[in-house]
């Protein structure tokens, strides 16, 4: 079984950031992937303290991207250089969607691309390999104009060595070429993030389910993913206005390693 | 420009198909596109009659499908009948998802694919074109695992004459491979139904938008449409809770004509 990881928007209504690592370690989480107003707010040389005298593993940090936005340049070069100081596996790129008054999705891929191959040999240098996270296609106009597993991946054949892909069960669940994808991605899938989709769900974006309570196949995908040869951790990522981020940090933290018996 | 047609989801909140009928004629609308729950509220023979006498194209009949429901073989040889009593340019095959307590999608692509090989004689021999509408991948476990063209054009491209497509703008505007799989389709593209993305969208099934008050670059993908050999109506399905649910009708048709030229 693949090990946990905590990506701290699933409890980042209740805790901050140094309350994550402390829950982390109390609850035998082994990995953390932070977000990066919180490490902001912690102060960056705290955060990398912390986190490595926890022994937690970095598992990503959240993140880069957003290509089609004006000051896109310095944003990532500062993600850049945040996820080499915490020892990040890997920067995670949410691309982007449409600017403002834009219908024009072509346009933001192309922006997207060429974006990305400008942070590209910077983030080689400092050792942080890049992942583009396809987010599901109802996030296409406001979060990312990258919506598949292929897209992503004709990026990363197109631009080599230190780019690979976040996998979120979430986005790419429903995607008929979900298992060849996946396979054809092997080893650059840098993250694997889980939960599950409820039906109903209420929201586009902060409606998730725990890993259970939804219609995902997890075990399925989690298969396809070791057999490509993915052996990282499992991160748990959970955006839920309506009840995760309602409920007490420590239930939640408890819940997610319970319910990675159904992962 | 392509004419219009009404989908009477457009007005179903307001009106009965006796009254959507008028409505076409009053506001010269050429084309209807009736749902079955309203055809047969009004009966089936009453229908044709008051549709053929007001002159109107019937665009297509909503909808056949949900090949994962228990009674879908008997469900289907009834759409089959109506449609062709209507005069139905296509059936549109809404294919249905995952059916309670299952998590095993490819199981229902299965079931759809078989489904849809196993009406299709009948639909051939009442000369009623049967047309796959992917929907948005956000609807994939409620209402349809086709969820791109790509994966509704394989399964014709597998069976052959009678089958085609039907291209809603709202659940393929965001796909980056949908400029090729248009041009893919070609003759095969039975239908175009048009709305809007809105952003914010606030629930997954009923928020759609007004051409012109969302994000989807209309003309361009008209202009796809048409290139591929499409020269039939533009309908306007929009589903809308919040908003065209709730004005007059006599406004939504007059607003829907005025939008042509957006679109």
């Amino acid at each position: 079984m693949l090990k946990l990881s905590l990506n701290t928007a699933t409890v980042k209504k209740q805790w901050t950031l140094a309350q994550a690592i402390d829950g982390c370690a109390r609850h035998g989480i082994r990995g953390i992937s932070p977000w990066r107003d919180q490490v902001a707010a912690m102060g960056l040389a705290q955060a990398a303290k912390s986190i490595r005298e926890n022994g937690l593993a970095v598992t990503g940090l959240c993140r880069g991207g957003f290509f089609t936005a004006e000051d896109w340049r310095d944003d990532n070069r500062r993600a850049i250089e945040e996820a080499a100081t915490l020892g990040a596996q890997c920067l995670v790129l949410v691309v982007g969607g449409l600017p403002p008054g834009s219908k024009d999705l072509e346009k933001s891929r192309t922006q997207v691309y060429e974006g990305i191959a400008a942070i590209l040999p910077e983030a080689r240098k400092a050792g942080v390999p890049l992942a583009i996270e396809p987010l599901h296609p109802m996030q296409a106009a406001e979060r990312a104009c990258i919506n598949t597993l292929e897209q992503a991946l004709d990026i990363c054949d197109a631009l080599g060595e230190g780019i690979g892909v976040a996998v979120d069960v979430y986005h790419v669940w429903w995607d008929p070429k979900l298992q060849g994808q996946l396979k054809r991605a092997g080893k650059r899938i840098f993250a694997y993030h889980i939960c599950d989709w409820l039906v109903p769900t209420r929201d586009l974006f902060n409606d998730r389910g725990m890993m259970g309570d939804g219609v995902i196949d997890l075990p399925s995908i989690r298969k396809s993913v070791e057999a490509a040869g993915y052996s990282g951790f499992q991160e748990v990522e959970i955006f839920s206005e309506p009840d995760w981020w309602k409920r007490d940090p420590d239930e939640v933290l408890r819940t997610c390693n319970e319910r990675l018996a159904v992962c």
